[in-house]
């Protein structure tokens, strides 16, 4: 934890607004770490309804299992999150914890366990022992509010070295909706499904099936188009609670015109936190952007694009500030999906360093290489064979990243 | 180039016998390197068969174009090969490159350029100056020698820290037979076809068809099974010659039961050589075994194998020494493949860390932790499922690595 602080880190961060029906508060359970918050309670009014994704890890851990099973219900309450043990790989002894954990958060907030979501960050094949949360959750019930914001994002980090947050606000016939969510996440980040966490609120009088329908889309293009280092998390959550508070006719039909307007807004704050999570990306210096197109169809182009993304040599190269294009071109090249060498475009920004299989006769060496000294990076690939595109983000592997890895358990 | 030798490196290199109707020579063409020699020309007499291995990769270099329409042919009477430019992804340019190499060599042998064989390793995108070797080949061609392999090695060498040759010796009823080998690779190492470049030479008799049905399971136990970066080489070769020379019958049915005998020599050379890629790894302390039992299928544990042996996180931990298998849990989740968890089994060496989904009640943290300090590791997974096996190895992800990488070009 003692890392430094990423260089991508905001400078400033927003100030978010309450969001009505929608109260936490964070504790020191001493689950892992010491003087620092590992656990927050986020207690919801009556009527708040959810969605959610959650990781695709055939190893999933007992907090993803327990919230799969209550997502069909589409009713919540609560949320506690722990970050330090990740309760995966626990077994009955998880399975165990995650219902013992409930029960104390009912026994505090007096709602039912069929409306109480979990989520834990941390070390895998630890047993979490729920008693940690015996007296915590009751005194954290004493003293629920609707912010700050800031601290309930700092209690569920683990290597992440700045907290995550973003908001948006969106108006239905004058009536302002607001949108607000917290992420962590640094490390064993190639969700391909969600981010290690992430918890978005919002006032919104929408049903759980018209929210969970819209929620996938908005994942596809923030979450599941990062990686920082191509490990996917069993821990994997993204669940977005909406109060119903906002004083508007409620969105209960997915074809309601509203729909996009509140997915639009919905997946800006979901691709400002999964920016947050690459900018934090363990030892980043610098956020790539890769963006694919020509390719035979858009599966195809994220396909070249995540092996782009997920190349240690590409990934080293840049952290060298070397514009080693030829390594964009091994990478292309073993994605094993349609690929005509010949074909091949690839561009740094606006420098075309090479195109039609070879080197660009407009190749400016010097001048890439001033290029790469940016923090922030652009790689294009245009495959020159169909209209199919995708656009995925990542950072720079550096040796910050091995000497966070080479000892995160100790 | 200035990389310290890795401490996996042989402390010794047997003495490589010579293998009848082969010569070589090696050369400074000063292609990118200073002082050192960076091509290799070996020839070899009529008669000689060849089989061959290729890159799989949609973006293959010129050479690799070049052997792949000659190895149908299936006879060869010369090899060139180059480090320090791989001659890929440079278009037109590069098969005008291949061509003229070829012609060079034609002339300096007095061969067909069909019986040619070509193989470029070193920076991507760069056109490779074939007149680098005009005088070079003819120079070398007065100088062709059976020895000393090290040599030869050497002359192929990139990122490698040490040079890599192999050998072994077979008897069919009475006649010896040599297999010896040369292979090189650092970096950019997953060869899911073969290695980058390796060249294994033989006097057995034995016809192409033969030896080209026989390679494939050899190079799928060594090459095809290691991996330093999960970053497949647009130049991957590996080809093998038979001069004919041992005074046996010749080998010419894939029935006949010398095949079995040779193909399992070959295969050991092979093996060997696959063993010291993975120990010259890129910044590689350590090498690791990833045995998979228990899998739907061999397929399917393969790919768990090199889910696991591919993680950044899982070599990271390698790296710094620390039994953390929740990492190894992680990776078998995120393959993609089926796994129970509840009847996932990982061991480090003999200790068993984790059993039916969760820590084994054996487990002991000082032991296997102690375990860590060695430096040939064994990882074992068995998934509970069926009978599928596959190993593959590897080598932990070090500073080393991104000193190297971050600026290999420069």
């Amino acid at each position: 934890m003692a890392h430094p602080v990423s260089p991508l880190a905001p400078t400033e961060y927003p100030e978010l607004p309450e969001v009505a029906g929608v109260r936490f508060a964070t504790a020191e359970a001493g689950i892992k770490y010491k003087n620092r918050t590992d656990v927050l309670l986020v207690a919801m009014d009556p009527g708040t309804v959810v969605a959610g994704v959650l990781t695709r890890s055939k190893c999933p851990s007992a907090a993803v299992d327990w919230c799969r099973e209550r997502l069909a219900g589409g009713k919540a309450r609560a949320l506690l999150v722990n970050s330090g043990n990740a309760n995966a790989f626990t077994g009955q002894k998880g399975k165990a914890s995650t219902a013992a954990s409930a029960a104390f958060v009912a026994e505090a907030l007096g709602v039912s366990a069929s409306e109480i979501f979990l989520a834990s960050t941390g070390v895998i094949g630890e047993p979490l022992d729920a008693q940690k949360f015996a007296g915590v959750t009751r005194e954290m019930a004493g003293r629920l509010a609707p912010a700050p914001w800031m601290d309930a994002a700092k209690a569920i980090m683990t290597t992440d070295t700045f907290p995550k947050v973003a908001t948006a606000t969106v108006e239905f016939d004058g009536v302002p909706v607001t949108i607000s969510g917290i992420a962590k996440g640094s490390g064993m980040i190639a969700p391909d499904m969600a981010t290690m966490l992430s918890f978005v609120f919002t006032d919104a009088p929408i049903s759980a099936a018209v929210l969970q329908g819209l929620l996938q889309p908005q994942i596809d293009k923030s979450f599941n188009a990062i990686t920082v280092d191509s490990d996917t998390s069993t821990s994997d959550t993204c669940l977005v609670f909406a109060t119903g508070k906002a004083t508007m006719t409620p969105i209960s039909d997915a074809a309601d015109p509203r729909v996009a307007v509140f997915a639009e807004a919905l997946g800006d704050v979901l691709h400002e936190l999964a920016m947050w999570t690459i900018k934090d990306g363990e030892g980043a210096t610098k956020l790539v952007t890769v963006t694919v197109t020509g390719a035979t169809s858009d599966k195809s182009a994220t396909r070249i694009a995540q092996s782009i993304a997920n190349s240690p040599l590409v990934k080293t190269a840049i952290a060298g500030e070397d514009a080693n294009w030829g390594r964009i071109v091994m990478a292309v090249g073993k994605a094993g999906e349609p690929a005509d060498r010949d074909k091949l475009a690839i561009r740094f920004g606006e420098f075309v360093l090479a195109q039609q299989g070879e080197r660009a006769p407009s190749y400016d060496e010097a001048a890439t290489s001033a290029y790469m000294k940016n923090q922030e990076l652009e790689i294009g690939v245009d495959l020159g064979l169909g209209s199919g595109t995708a656009t995925v983000y990542t950072c720079d592997l550096t040796h910050g990243y091995i000497d966070i890895n080479g000892n995160y358990r100790s």
